[in-house]
């Protein structure tokens, strides 16, 4: 957990607890498996949106606590997912569930945490919480989908880019700072807002995702440097050199090739960098950082929007 | 569709119409893989009990319409992801997603299909229904991981085969039978027989599928004969031979093996069968029919009962 979510770390420690209870029923294999992938870890930043959404309106930390462990097992889930397809074998420094177990487990494993998510959503006789989250679960697929079709492909625009990882992140950011202050019985005018700062703050966490996978330290980050473009995703800061830089042929050439070497790897890293693609992304991420406190302006000035600020403020300043 | 569902036949069209129209505006490559599914035709089983069961109690078939649909998506996410587990290349004569476009695919767009469903869930506002799904969901994928758990595990008993093939099969169908008249407003003293019936509806179709893969034709099934032993699922059929055949020793050591060679498939088979296995199997089946008919006498005596005593019939004999 964040030293920021100090104030909900009770909270978040109910989530850890019921994480683990869902799953200590199970087949002995299933228990494993997740008991992996709890104990792996993770910021649990979409239970901690959910808990500080709540604060803003007859906070209930019970009506809550259902929904952001369902928020967390859909992470999780997609997580698991994720790595079946990215061949990823090392996430947070630790082994994926798929290195360790193969990718049949992986993909059931998915298909098995989300469906616990649903029965915890089931739980509520709230509308708009089933639906906000049915919608999300489209989009993020829809998303990977085209991160898949649109692969190696050096002809995307940011505008392909943006709707992409709104789909793959923002979105479910978004339902989480929204849908605890909806479990409360918040109305739009509460949760609206908590809905668009979770979408700013959700695409600025992305961008920031991308441009670390070119430049951070990577015992800090868990993977290697260029684990995307390696992949042939193509993000914000590459998409930004091949308009921009001036071996954008060379750049091209590297990102359709089949199997890329290290060296050409750091050299494509080299060149985005070099050429400015990095320091627009962090515009970018800077830009949506203002939108999501602007959206912080229209709700009560309580220790909670504190708190979401320095959210904002961590996600652009972020490091892992 | 079969014949015996002449009355539902209009509604199965919408359930048609509905599926393509689902995948309509998506991504083209979304469209396409869907299209492939759509195409790729099938029984609509769980539809077709959805509405027969519908008919029990102030049947509307605006009320069923998306539910049907849903469930239909529900199998249809199952069998992608079945296909990209199970390395299968064909299924009902047609190539799979998995072996047109790969794994990668496969899973997202079992989770897209999942999606889908999910949207149409949440448009009742009837409690009953999600839960029972969500439910559903998780024993699904409960009973794939433990199919994957116990494979090519000789000391396995009929006790884990009922367990195991009630969650990957026969939950979704009594669900599909139960949720229809639930839709419809019914009270549990309809809801409930239909999904008994329906469970053990489920358990003779997924056993029915079990013997039919030792002894089908390979042209009318659609995939070689063998394909379960070849994989390591252990069914009930086999179950007995392991049991009962002479030379059981044998039968355990074809199926530890990692590659098993054609020969040891006919070989295998031909156990099975001379042992029992079969006949065993087929009167199982014939008991769940029995207990299906059972709850059928509880319903009134209208057309869809009729129906239902027919699927009965048509499960216990069918070749395909």
């Amino acid at each position: 957990m964040l030293d920021i979510f100090n104030e909900i770390k009770e909270e978040i420690a109910c989530v850890e607890k019921e994480l683990r209870n869902i799953v200590r029923e199970s087949d002995p294999l299933i228990k494993d498996t997740s008991v992996h992938l709890i104990s792996a870890g993770g910021k649990r930043l979409r239970p901690a949106f959910c808990f500080l959404g709540g604060k803003f309106y007859n906070y209930d930390y019970k009506k809550i606590l259902p929904l952001a462990v369902a928020l967390e097992l859909i992470h999780m889930a997609s997580l698991v997912h994720d790595d079946v397809v990215d061949s990823s074998v090392t996430r947070r420094n630790i082994p994926t569930v798929k290195a360790m177990w193969g990718n049949k487990i992986s993909m059931h494993l998915g298909d098995y945490l989300f469906g616990k998510s649903l029965k915890l959503i089931a739980g509520y006789d709230n509308l708009i919480i089933p639906r906000v989250l049915a919608d999300t679960s489209v989009k993020m697929s829809e998303g990977e989908i085209q991160q898949l079709s649109t692969s190696k492909r050096a002809d995307q625009t940011v505008r392909d880019y943006f709707y992409r990882i709104k789909s793959k992140t923002a979105l479910l950011i978004a339902a989480s700072c929204q849908l605890g202050a909806v479990a409360c019985g918040a109305p739009q005018s509460v949760h609206l807002p908590l809905r668009r700062y979770g979408h700013s703050i959700g695409m600025a966490f992305q961008i920031t995702d991308d441009i670390l996978d070119l430049v951070a330290d990577e015992a800090q980050l868990g993977k290697p440097i260029g684990s995307d473009l390696k992949q042939g995703i193509v993000t914000l800061p590459l998409i930004y050199a091949l308009g921009h830089s001036e071996r954008r042929d060379r750049l091209a050439e590297i990102l359709s090739g089949e199997e890329k070497s290290h060296e050409e790897i750091n050299e494509a890293c080299e060149m985005i960098v070099s050429c400015g693609g990095v320091d627009y992304s962090n515009k970018i991420v800077q830009r949506y950082i203002g939108n999501a406190r602007k959206q912080l302006k229209r709700l009560p000035d309580i220790p909670a929007r504190e708190i979401l600020y320095m959210v904002a403020e961590f996600i652009s300043i972020r490091k892992f």
